[in-house]
């Protein structure tokens, strides 16, 4: 930690910040500057406690960590890529770019069935449903539940695509995990720490949403939980940050790709369609994310786009879909990937 | 529901989206203005579905919803100001200010035993203690638990102050609800409306606060959770959401009070601490609140702020408090609140 | 400045940075630490280079400024609050809220003197109104210009009230300059630093409203050039800043009322009805920062808010101005001013 | 225009707002709905006065646009791509994808002629390099203002790159256009709609920045400004928006690519170095750039940029140009673009 005084801060003052150091376990080192006394306090940060409280006091003006407040998704504990298996043959993180592909809502079996077989045979791996969904409104439909997720189970089964769900409840993790390959932790979510926990102790691979206003270190240190309750297979997804903008419904944040890539082992996946919003800038979104180095894309597919019981607007329809595994095809290759 | 169909739409593509509207219960209204056509659909957007799918259409330029979408907690559902009883005599949203103070999280018997009779002293009405901590990394204090919230009771029984703690996971919300008089859900949790469903059937007042990057209207809705799950007793926390300023940690939206006070009939509270993040401007936060009509103050307060176990840099001392009280009594009495 | 060093950087790499240091005359103090490495490097940051270009450097981590860049807006630099007289009588950052009020634009003389004659009465100080209007499309209207400026000026004459006008322009100057008491610098001309060094020039009041993303740090730099190009005469006005939330236009922050008073010597104004967007949010904002200590008020005043050639929805009546100063009396006397 | 009443208006309050949306031009047409009357308003908004001022009336809840505000820059107006021709013979927005490099700032004859060679021989066509820069602080370096011109052009002679560099001030019009290819408007100045009409009138192409926080209607407005004042020749950058994420300076938004090729039929440059503030990640942002469409790239190249004099951390060297050169080719070519 560094910890700068204010000016003229009087010695005794000085000594009482250097007393509290040591008592917290660091070893203080003093630099007189021109206008300010710099100290730094030599220890280790992450396993000792914080110095940050030094805030409080007011001779001291600022207090910095030096260390990186993430360890175990940390690429300098891990400097090699990180692979995680899903389901029995698909592998996120390695060469292949895995396209995870379907509707936002699972409202029954024809609309899941159509989609999982038009998907599956564009060239998705995964499929995706929601069966519980977290809504704004209490007046939204709020998934078919327990229904939704029998219904991907007999999708898996006649497809052999894998499937991600999303778990919005502590008190559904056994039900969930029983059906799904990916438990996918929404952004509304992605603080709810017990929830973190609870899917870490499932051993199944997390898939951890972005919150719509989490900086990136909180974003790693909320996927931290998921490794220090056991569960190493954790995929970071972006789908959109909150700013000022009002012509997306998100402003997608594609510079997380290589910067989750760089501090990170771990594989990014980048959701363009609630990135957006719109169906129309699906396309050049994925082929963004490709390009910067993702290792899946989440898309939202419906056979009917226009009558979704959610989020229509950003659904792109089966044949869509299939331009759009055609369209990014070339760039998949032009980054050495497959 | 307004839609603005796309400039050159051919009469074949209007039909079909007059066809959708009256599919969907609505009676359509067509007006032909100078470059675009406008449709207006007559009916009850609160009771039928929404025609927010029509962005799907590529004919469809944009959807305006005319309703507001929450409903109970609105201010033309129940236009006087409603109160909220807390524990035996403390009532918020009448003429009084109350103030809630105390720790950020509940460290031991003598740090909150101390907090509670001075704050008490100083005319606090309520204890704040965390005993269940949502933290952001991993390796930070998470809180007593149990124990803490038993340290609370034993605080409220010394002092007659009600208690206000944080609950953070469904699992615990019995546990919880047996100690509290006020149940506070945080803004990692602002839309975890599980835990909100769960803590609105407790029938404690819920004292909710703003997520991070929550629209004034998202929490409002999420406020609708807890009363279309039968539980009237809301409190509207503001608590900073986050900008690109980095002077303070967060950016406290004073004009929240206003507006949360004109669209809804539930009490505000203003809480400075988490708002900035700084001690030295927690005076002036209040001071601002109380002018602009706040029902309730939330203060952080610590025996010994240089020693505290989370955010000691927000935290006042006792006597920092005792003089708050002082400083806002003239605000108090400008506005003509007790 | 500190300079931290990425964990394992090899002892040759670690000279290299230090010998930059010293070649741009600072003094490097290394300090190992358990995995990192930290350098103090001691020298005046305000009269020397900056060591910002090693973030270039691969070895480099971060590098973190010690001293504030601001010098002579500074507290440290002039530690008693600087008084702004303007006009022949009216002082700004003494122990009188002045308020300034008028119309956004300058639409005609029945208009202006109306409005200069009403808030005169009510107790305003300084005439404010567009001569010179920026508008975000080039169809909207523009402003009358000069002959705007003559009205003002003729206002002036009649009431005895002094004049603020926004400049837009480093071509118009000498022609605003001969007509305006307090020159206003726009929101989006806050970083246009050539036309901030021209109206420095002048000596007569700069009034510099915050950009729309602007960090405090930045505004207060803007400041700095009018000072450094000695003009000491500057007001720092709050008119919300752009965030998320779209209930109100922008967000106003009145944290930086107590900020900027500790940061800065300088006054300290508030603009609610840019701040907002919004005539029926104006009352509770000026009373919030008149608690929060504002030294001044600016207020959009039109005698028909319906009929404004430009933003009609954020200005009040001649009634409801009066109104507002009589609501805002008791809270000045609950601080303690005039 | 579509303007919503408020919930229970009498019909004398509706009676006026219909009175007064016939005094500006606009036939009214009314639907009543479920709880609130709707009314649309005929007429061409787009030379007509605008309706927002209903907005200040007490009975109107709101008011919102149907058409869009940008004509000339609209692809309602011209719905093909344009083509900006700079210098001799290089094209913007055709099937070239054109990059822009050099120098953040001019600072001698050598760093500006060996980077000016080592850019045209790597494959770049116009060379970028400030000579009047605008600094956040009075106190950093300005730009060596004609001299920095002078250099310019001796450069371009030397290499056959055509030339862009920022202008900075109205009285600069003259100079800088004198030695430039394309005018830079910067980030700061993107609403000083005084320079940006200064600058229309000299015909030649203009490279505007995207402001801060503005939004992309808003930028596409300050576009029209260019166009409205006679000249065809803007290029729309974006370099990145002000969110709460501090791990990067800015957060470059390449959505804007898609969004304003599909609004506008000008041609989008991106800037990752400005963007991101980090030459880490200046490739993979380039990289997605070109999939998502961008025309042009702007990129930051110093010979030796751990000594550069503004903005080191973010320039690439020679050979790490050379090298993005390399890395963007295919997918230049996986897009069907030279």
């Amino acid at each position: 930690m560094i910890i700068v005084l204010k000016p003229q801060t009087r010695r005794t003052d000085e000594t009482a910040v250097l007393k509290e150091i040591r008592r917290l376990g660091y070893k203080p080192h003093v630099m007189r500057g021109v206008s300010r006394t710099v100290i730094g306090a030599i220890g280790d940060e992450a396993s000792q406690p914080s110095l940050e409280s030094l805030r409080a006091w007011p001779q001291v003006e600022s207090v910095t960590p030096v260390q990186k407040r993430f360890k175990l998704v940390s690429r300098e504990a891990h400097p090699a890529n990180s692979t995680i298996r899903v389901g029995k043959d698909v592998v996120i993180g390695g060469p292949e770019v895995v396209v995870m592909a379907g509707p936002c809502s699972v409202e029954g079996e024809k609309q899941l069935m159509t989609t999982a077989e038009a998907v599956a045979k564009a060239g998705a791996k995964v499929l995706r449903g929601g069966a519980f969904k977290p809504r704004t409104s209490p007046y939204e439909f709020q998934g078919l539940g327990e229904k939704g997720l029998k219904l991907l189970a007999k999708a898996r089964k006649a497809t052999g695509l894998a499937v991600i769900t999303e778990l919005l409840s502590e008190d559904h993790v056994e039900l969930v995990a029983e059906y799904a390959d990916i438990l996918q932790i929404g952004a509304r979510n992605a603080q709810n720490f017990q929830l973190l926990i609870a899917a870490a102790k499932t051993g199944l691979p997390i898939m951890l949403k972005r919150g719509l206003s989490m900086k990136i270190e909180e974003w790693l240190l909320a996927g931290e939980y998921v490794l220090a309750n056991g569960n190493r297979n954790v995929l970071f997804c972006e789908r959109g940050i909150r700013t000022f903008e009002t012509y997306t419904r998100n402003t997608l944040d594609l510079s997380a790709v290589p910067i989750v890539k760089k501090e990170s082992h771990l594989p990014v996946v980048i959701d363009p369609s609630q990135g957006g919003g719109r169906a129309d800038l699906v396309s050049a979104m994925c082929k963004g994310a490709v390009a910067m180095g993702a290792d899946a894309l989440l898309v939202e597919v419906h056979p009917n786009p226009k009558e979704a019981w959610s989020d229509g607007a950003q659904q792109l329809s089966l044949e869509g879909f299939a331009r759009l595994m055609e369209e990014i095809r070339p760039l998949v290759q032009a980054v050495g990937r497959q």
